[in-house]
């Protein structure tokens, strides 16, 4: 039957990109990012479009696991300075409101860490550090898979997912459970 | 000529609404008002439209002064408790997000403050105290004006230069100076 | 080496508890969706915190197919009528906001469809249709899983995979390639 | 009466200095941006903190008048095409997200509109055309006040209602009523 046979296939397709491409992320970078997120006084994250929404996500959980963790633009957003990190998010990182910040918080001598797709971008330079999210779907080499899903969808996809891998991670170095998370969820909704 | 009398008769009409409402604002309300922000852990607002973007100016305004503010909503909401306050903005009183979310602050021990043009109102009713913004359009008797502006213009234009009022005595309160303020500020913009 | 052993082993988890929801959802259930989003002369959409941030990338895909979607609260959100669609988004189907909402939305006759968890829930109740994302973590029967991950992030991440499957089933209805899509992507990024 | 003096003072101080800048806009410029409004298919607006909150405001009620406006960012945003206008609001027309997509949409062609305090900035020298509103607190001859209120706050007033003078006057051109406007407005609220 045509209709389920769609459906199941497209769930199919993306469960297997998304795994194959969160699999691929060098354990040791994530390593250095948990490191690095647990030394800054407050993490900041700035990106645009989908990507934006992954980030806000993230942001939101660290905010549970009692990590100051802001939106660049967002209206209790305090200044930036080099005690805290910025995390960069963006697949080409060549975007123009994501370059520009991390050149601004690269002035304000803020750490820059950059969560992507593309080692020669100018994110990467302006970081301190990387975390390599391999979905460009050109035929770059540094790429584990052609995605068949449109733009950039498959990073955002992982992104998601990847800032929930690094949640778990963080839960248990903090040695915090659901019920210590919870203590930090917003009640009003 | 037509096109400046044009302008400028709008700008007059739009400035002297405003002056008449922001004015007839009771003081002793406001030093209320006032006193529930400052003795309050954290202040959360809640809103929707145009009244929502007043009020996120203010809660902008409020970290600015090392008060913790939250819009309902946002990405770091953290929980309420008893001794946070919550206020509440809207013309009618009635609209649906806030009358829902202030039944839940208060089912949650919360203060309720209530800054709209309607004392019969159901957020009215919640509410533990009150700041009238006479702005309504209709004839009922406690409207000090009938605006020529569309809907709740008037009520969006003097809640955001009303907020900006109190942060001028909430700077003298504190002994704030502008320097003390900008420490505050986003600086990646 | 544990470093290595812990991000391979939570990204596993991830992964295998996505595909067994996004797999288990009827895909009978995803065609009626998809017609009634067709049908739809605007599709709005409502939820709360990450929640909604995966219904945003679903309306941020949905505009790039030609489909008008709207976020409730967005600024330039029209009025709803009853040849409009509203989808709700809630794990437990009684977040006050979304419920509020969907009464609102039902008040004023448009078509609503509830993406959930909550069989029995109150928005389930007030929709015309269901898509039920199994991913309750209490004992109830109809979850096909117990999460271990904390409070409704599976439901989340499951949500935002979900929106890009009918992204895909979209776009081969419609005869749209990557290319076409493009056409409606923001360019000012 | 110390406390009634204290309110009642900030309210004269902020109505005093709206009315000064607000009626030193020129008024062949505020027509320029009317023409300009009418002639583009689509507005864009784009800005920072509380400057984006008033652009934001300004959208909402543009978007009323049947006028498509979207913020740069949002959920629905298009592509600008060298048909649509982009506004820049921005105190100092230096600020980086607004010069950077003020760059970029010229690039791509668009109108460009400055309402801003700066005419010798680098957003004024983008723009094709521009609204002084003379806020600038510096001692510059330009700006007609040396505000008593702290960073950019008059100049976030004035944007606000500058933005509702240009809605009378738009909603004269177009023959629009209040019922007119209210058919645009969402009603899931």
């Amino acid at each position: 039957m045509e209709a389920i046979h769609s459906y199941s296939e497209k769930a199919s397709l993306i469960i297997k990109e998304c795994e194959l491409v969160l699999k691929s992320i060098d354990p040791q970078s994530v390593e250095q990012l948990l490191d690095e997120i647990e030394k800054a006084d407050k993490v900041f994250v700035v990106g645009v479009g989908r990507v934006l929404l992954s980030l806000q996500a993230i942001a939101k959980r660290l905010n549970h696991l009692d990590i100051k963790a802001y939106c660049v633009g967002q209206i209790d957003e305090p200044p930036i300075s080099e005690k805290d990190l910025l995390l960069v998010g963006s697949s080409s990182g060549e975007t123009i409101i994501p370059v520009s910040i991390a050149r601004k918080a690269h002035e304000l001598c803020a750490r820059i860490g950059y969560m992507g797709a593309s080692p020669d971008s100018t994110v990467r330079k302006i970081a301190d550090f990387y975390v390599q999210i391999p979905t460009r779907r050109s035929n770059d080499s540094s790429a584990v898979i052609i995605s068949q899903q449109p733009m950039t969808t498959l990073f955002e996809q992982v992104l998601l997912l990847f800032g929930d891998a690094i949640t778990l991670m963080l839960m248990e170095r903090k040695g915090l459970k659901e019920k210590d998370v919870l203590l930090k969820h917003a009640n009003l909704e």
